[in-house]
């Protein structure tokens, strides 16, 4: 990371959701996916080098907003993201999100971005991340339950990143699969919709739970689920929001970002909090083995962690570079001489800054 | 509080620096402090609606980044705030900050600001409100130690809302005293610069430490402080970092923001753990008394607190209203249907949005 240069001390690019668009479109989404989930596996390699802290949580009735930092001693990000089921009645997202990155040694930000469509790319790899490791060889068929904001995004990491040509499309609202089934034509994906949970997990060898209800919900019963099926469950990722029956869990091996975490928020808020559970970064440094065998279930029991936002920022810094995708943000006070705060208020006046 | 209107979900209200020195100047720097202490009174009246953390930090050897988050259960406030005092030498900052309000119910963002310059007025507001209720009857003379970033605004606070009229300025940095004589000559006060700590302190009502060494440092010895003194003690601020000789916090009577928070980074880390102190809010609120005699030794031992930012940010979103000091940042993702995020992404190309 290079630290501001002198003469635009006060800026700080900023990616907006035009941009953002035109940078995804740029580079294409399965390639900048495929992008953001190679920074992540890096990143996961070095994962005793991050700070790590649980997201700090505003709880309201309504929904949450949370703060979630990290830093590798070098470059130190945060997001900002709410979940507001409600929210989608009103006609607004259930999700949104910005963050920031900033130098460790001087406090000043590299990058502020928003971070709504950039969480959907980096969950959708950071899924394909965890399949890669965890995934029945050569699985090519993926159910999808829950065909909301968040389906396109991870059918295209499986597609580019473990090779699924197949996606079986299920959710309560047909209205949400025609917009998956219509987004999803021209993709390369054989497209299935079902009519049923039943229907659509048939013969799929890896299942997608992203449903967003703020309630334990049983998505997944334990006789939809065979042996050597891979779970990526999404969906779940606050107190009292779970998928699955806690039977698919028990029969399962289960793969989480952080643990402490992941007990709070994770499908396994099921089970007793010694429940033995793998941390996926070390099945990706090797330290730990992945899928051993095929009939094990294995299940990504994923509630998004810092460090993959911290991944997708550093991948979206180094990609704006020598691009137009980006505006440069007067945020930050830059006065001549440090010490001269109040003088270059002052002075405002006088450069002529105020009409 | 109004949520956003449907039609442009996207904007987020944003203040630059650049807009920020403008409406500054359009309302004057004393009148927008003394609107800032009225809402950091009205707020501390009822602190007890709040949701209150210690900040979030994320500490290096250079310096800290932190997060600090409120809320009252209407409306979300965090800042994003670092410190490095080795920034000064590299023609940095010390302190640059920028926050943001959001509401509750939507967990949709309100405003984006630049927070550099607001914090250095609320800060200002924050230790003139505290002198309002501790400082001696009539005060009308200020030493001002450490002539910084922060001097200007001090001084100007203290005249607006406690009625000072006389300023004694002392600096290990002659440089820095020059700045602040300058910026001070049309405002009002009578400024007499010093040389030595122990001058600047002689005959002064109020005493204010600002200095920014990240040290135990001792700019006041128990010797200087005389009775019926109030001191405004806002350099020390974090863990390590000290202004005054142990000796005159057990002389006085101790006033803070949040225990919990200064007990760690303020001047009271030098002392017991259960070392009586008052909290400001209950003064304010009139449930404690603050000054009960003329020979009493007041300390206001500040470190800043997440409530008076929000209450920093809820001036400034009304005091924006129907001018033209921001600007309107497309940070947030809003597609036709909330559930179709990869379709506005897709479509994207078709409005002609990638040239």
């Amino acid at each position: 990371m290079t630290t501001p240069q002198k003469g635009n001390l006060n800026l700080v690019p900023f990616v907006s959701v035009d941009n953002m668009m035109k940078l995804i479109l740029s580079i294409g989404v399965e390639e900048m996916i495929a992008g953001i989930a190679a920074q992540i596996e890096s990143d996961f390699k070095r994962w005793e080098s991050f700070d790590k802290t649980a997201r700090v949580a505003s709880h309201s009735k309504e929904g949450v907003i949370e703060l979630m930092p990290t830093s590798d001693g070098e470059v130190y990000g945060f997001k900002y993201v709410n979940g507001h089921p409600k929210n989608t009645k009103e006609g607004l997202q259930t999700v949104t999100a910005f963050g920031l990155l900033a130098d460790v040694g001087t406090g000043y930000p590299l990058l502020f971005t928003e971070m709504t469509i950039l969480t959907a790319l980096r969950t959708a790899a950071m899924s394909a991340v965890a399949a890669k490791y965890l995934a029945p060889k050569d699985a090519k068929i993926m159910a999808m339950i829950g065909n909301g904001a968040q389906c396109e995004f991870q059918a295209l990491a499986f597609k580019a990143i473990c090779g699924i040509d197949t996606v079986r499309l299920y959710d309560i609202d047909p209205v949400a699969t025609d917009k998956a089934v219509f987004n999803l034509k021209d993709s390369g994906l054989t497209v299935i919709r079902t009519n049923s949970h039943q229907e659509c997990v048939s013969g799929a060898d890896i299942i997608t739970t992203c449903t967003a209800d703020k309630q334990c919900a049983t998505i997944l019963t334990d006789n939809m689920v065979g042996a050597g099926q891979h779970i990526n469950a999404i969906g779940g990722d606050c107190p009292g929001k779970t998928e699955l029956h806690k039977d698919i869990l028990l029969r399962s091996d289960i793969f989480v970002e952080y643990p402490p975490q992941t007990r709070v928020e994770g499908e396994i808020q099921q089970l007793k909090e010694d429940h033995p559970v793998k941390e996926l970064w070390k099945v990706i440094a090797g330290i730990e083995q992945g899928r051993t065998s095929d009939t094990q279930i294995t299940l990504f029991d994923s509630v998004g962690f810092a460090i993959e936002d911290f991944s997708a920022l550093r991948y979206l810094y180094s990609a704006i570079k020598g691009t137009e995708f980006f505006d440069n943000l007067d945020m930050l006070a830059d006065p001549d001489e440090p010490r001269d705060l109040y003088g270059m208020v002052r002075r405002a006046a006088k450069t002529g800054a105020v009409a």
